[in-house]
């Protein structure tokens, strides 16, 4: 049984990981809940879905007692805030999962450049695994310190790696266009976030200048054995809570058809527990992977532009966070790399 | 291990259960899937949350050979529908959970009067257990035939029940002013389901009319000792998928603080695992129960009217319909109670 | 030409005014618009929709330069600031409309009481007109002073003010299950506002405390002639950003049909402009007044249990707020009383 | 007074253009509504909203009547439909609005490639004028027959004209991905436009198959001179009922910064009513137009990838059927372009 403690366990990857833990088989136990602004409050009056499943409180955060009480901590905290606690937990012998976008990044350079803020623990970044699975499941079986993925990149590069691994589409041509529910901007109310301001509305927002971008390049510029991969990327708001549909756009290279490049992707994901590839003409929506870690990947080959459209569905706060985490620490600790997750998205 | 026939598996209520039994240990096992409308077809195509779940088919219904492959068989099909194949498969010595209304009330004169059609099984509706386990626990262990209870009678009973048993509330005086999602409805589309129609809109419907309102009825007569509690029920369609508040109203025949009533709710409820009674000032909302089998309820005592604002909010395809069963094919067949159930609802 | 100066113009009344202004013929004319927190910007940066319709800027507050620019001031100030302008404002010789709560009850001690703050001009309470047309028409037209009423209460009143005059129903059996929008909270953040916390969400709220019982009792009372009508409210939160239902439930002390029922409805609103009663068995829907000053009324008797369930659609920020300021500003300044509001709701 | 018959008024196009025509100065005159659904019905009865505007009834077609009764007509019927009764019409010397696809294309060849349909009135169509004023507008002040765009075509043309024109975007780089309310499909129930479907849902549709995609190459064809601009194009479907976002994404053939191209733009538009340019850094979003006949445009140039990426949000029963319909009849009787169109979107 390993113990899990969870820094910053009240907001949405916190408490979204705390639901997914609760159809854990039991080996990964929650030992630890801390949280800032709940520090003494039952976790079942903030949260009020887990009545009934932890009858614990929010703690304050003692860096220094963690290493009695846990085995691993998962960081779901801000950025920056991040970075100050990672090395100090992680001394103490304690592996860590990172929500944050503070290790995903391979260099400081292209962090400060993105993030705007110096990078204080630099010589981790390189020790640290990118938590994806799909690409970096041995590694991360032994890795102290996992830098779990962001929900836009999670989706954009499980849409675009088959192809781009089999060096079919031009590296210059790819555009990520997301489609964000507003749990993405976390729990803390703003104008962005106003129910008002939201429903029935849809907009980009940070285009050229999302912090996701480096972090898809990264990615499938290592994928390309490339080192400089560059998108275009536009996210945008949708009115709903959950979900993540990225459209990308690559043009082929050579001449392929729908389902040729269907088949490519059914053979690079065969033995994928959680990316499925969805047969000709069946796109991938949201709402089939509702509160789940999957991850639906379908696509068309446009031959009038010999474009190929490819598209990823997931959850932001399932395989886009939490159960993202789950499938890391359950690869981290030896124990099935589907326990806890083998629950299907909620249709209707 | 169990065999469970879902006849009718491709509606709400069928797919819902088929998620639910996702969760479950394993006791209960889906052996055979029937749908008119999709026989044929792979189930994961029909429900793409389900991919990768279940690898078989959706088969046309043969009633006759049944026995040989299931232990149990639930009805998911429309009243009317049950009731022609209930006794059929009764008599082949299989057990039978039905979600449709045609076993739920006690008499044929009252089904008739609310359903407009012919009763043509009444001899069974005697024999019929209403699955409410919070009422009819034991009764339901043994039951060869359980009536699921309607989603909107479940949340108002839950409601009102601790305080109609106590005998401290004016029997003539009960409202109820339900708020359900879309799901309700099912998945035909239709004028009342369309999109455009529902979103950014509230109504009532049905009122006087609705033909759950004698089973809400018969079960608070029963609980009150009486023969005939008549209520005031008014449905209303509010723009989400799942879920339903309903917000009963009653009279205090007696003084009773809030504090007082909730301890009430509380001794009440204190054994159910699945209903979950909120501290004061702490109202049920439907998101707390999201795609779960849990029942929160709430109240409020208004002492300048002496009334009693007593809520209850579930999943209408959760502990409203596919939960239920759950819950009553682990009580008919001996498993824990709570196999496949703790599973807490989806926030945010 | 009669200049209207908005005090509080960027909150949703206040916006909302400057919109259905754009649709007035012109004998309303925008003359100032105050903003504490956008005080200097462009109106159209701030409210995008209305790009290309004002030229101006949010001023700040002048408290005494009012009189010089315009001929009536419209408070969309919350309520205890609104008492604080109010008489300054009259002072001038100017006449208000106030949108707050400050001056829709009769007595300070019921505001106290309900509004934990002391009422500092105590003395205008009785002198404000309370502006409903469809109640104090003729009041309305020489007020100095007109407090427009709330949006729960407006949907209220119009819903049960027919039969209470009529003396046909029991006046302490009244009670009023609000379902609202959230453009309500305003546009101020908050957790109760926060997208994720409302989509797929029902919740009662102030259960019994709700700031606008008093403001309903009040005016039942006086329709009623009695002094002391009670009424159980219940406002709920549910998933859309604008719209009213308010559903009203009566207990009859006479017999009478729906179709009885609705004829004295009709009878009662036969001239009103934006007062719609709905034929039998057509409910009220919040969409069909969506954005538009139309009241849409309905109702059913239950027979069986003798009640009435009296239904009223609003628009919350339309009838509910800056539709009746339009009304009541075209009253006031002998205008058509339907000019800039012969606008249909948008459907779908 | 101009009198218009609308064919097909109960569809979402022809109940649209019912209320923009309630804003009208009266000039357009509403003379005779058909529907095959509802003939004989009270328009009122069947569209709640318009309660009190129009007391006539739907009536039956008779095609050959209309001369006596009308000056123009407006089809609002699907296509197919519209080009069997176009050509009667227009022989009684009456004008015709067309809101189908029937002749927007230029030859009939590529419209039998997209609808799969033989086209039976190809005469008409090189007489038939696009109906985008933006860029037709004196052809259509004098035409008897106008195409109404499709709701995608106007936002895309929109959001990409300015930059074809200027010649200063690669003509073969053009992706359109476009996220669409659910009103698009029309009143008719389906799964598609099922609540429970559409809910917290994404999802694209007809990639590459779409029969709006010919439009839009043929329509930024003519705006670049060339014959064959081919653009990508994905229709998303996401929950809300009204409104259209396209992004469109073009790569650049010349340096030019965000300033420099919304300047382009600001010059483009600079005369035109309903085409809203945002400044830098503010995009376009759905509910600034809502229920308007507006079209906010917004660009960024994305320096890294040399790529600008526009947007164009229209209402899509707005700009994108009826608004522009209004938009059309003014221009060709010889009113006020902005007559009964001057309205804001609706916010929040």
């Amino acid at each position: 049984m390993i113990k899990v403690g969870i820094v910053g366990a009240s907001g949405y990857s916190g408490s979204e990981l705390l639901r997914f833990l609760a159809n854990h088989s039991g080996k990964l136990q929650v030992a630890l809940c801390t949280s800032e602004t709940y520090a003494g409050q039952c976790i079942e009056s903030v949260l009020p879905n887990l009545r009934g499943f932890l009858s614990s409180k929010f703690e304050p955060l003692d860096l220094d007692s963690l290493k009695a009480r846990v085995d691993v901590i998962v960081l779901a905290v801000p950025h920056k805030v991040a970075m100050s606690f990672a090395p100090r937990i992680l001394a103490q012998g304690l592996r860590v999962v990172d929500f944050s976008a503070d290790y995903r990044l391979g260099d400081a350079d292209t962090y400060e450049a993105w993030y705007h803020a110096e990078h204080t623990s630099a010589e981790l970044m390189q020790q640290a695994v990118y938590g994806l699975p799909e690409r970096y499941r041995e590694q991360i079986r032994t890795a102290q310190l996992v830098a779990n993925p962001g929900c836009y990149p999670t989706s954009a590069i499980l849409a675009a790696m088959p192809l781009v691994a089999q060096g079919a589409v031009a590296l210059d041509s790819i555009i990520v266009d997301s489609k964000s529910g507003i749990s993405g901007a976390g729990p803390k109310p703003s104008e962005n976030t106003h129910y008002p301001n939201r429903e029935s509305n849809v907009v980009a927002y940070n285009i050229g200048t999302h912090r996701h971008t480096p972090e898809i390049e990264q990615e499938l510029s290592a994928v390309a054995s490339e080192t400089d991969v560059r998108v275009t990327f536009t996210p945008h708001l949708v009115p709903m809570t959950r979900g993540i549909l990225s459209t990308v756009y690559m043009r082929l290279t050579e001449e392929m058809s729908t389902a040729d490049a269907l088949a490519l992707y059914g053979r690079f994901y065969e033995n994928e527990p959680f990316v499925r590839v969805l047969p000709s003409s069946a796109y991938p929506q949201t709402k089939s992977v509702l509160g789940s870690n999957y991850c639906d990947v379908g696509l068309e080959v446009d031959t009038r532009t010999r474009r190929v459209v490819a598209m990823a569905a997931i959850d932001n706060l399932g395989k886009g966070a939490a159960g993202a985490v789950v499938q890391n620490l359950n690869l981290m600790f030896g124990l099935s790399e589907t326990d806890g997750l083998k629950v299907p998205g909620m249709m209707p």
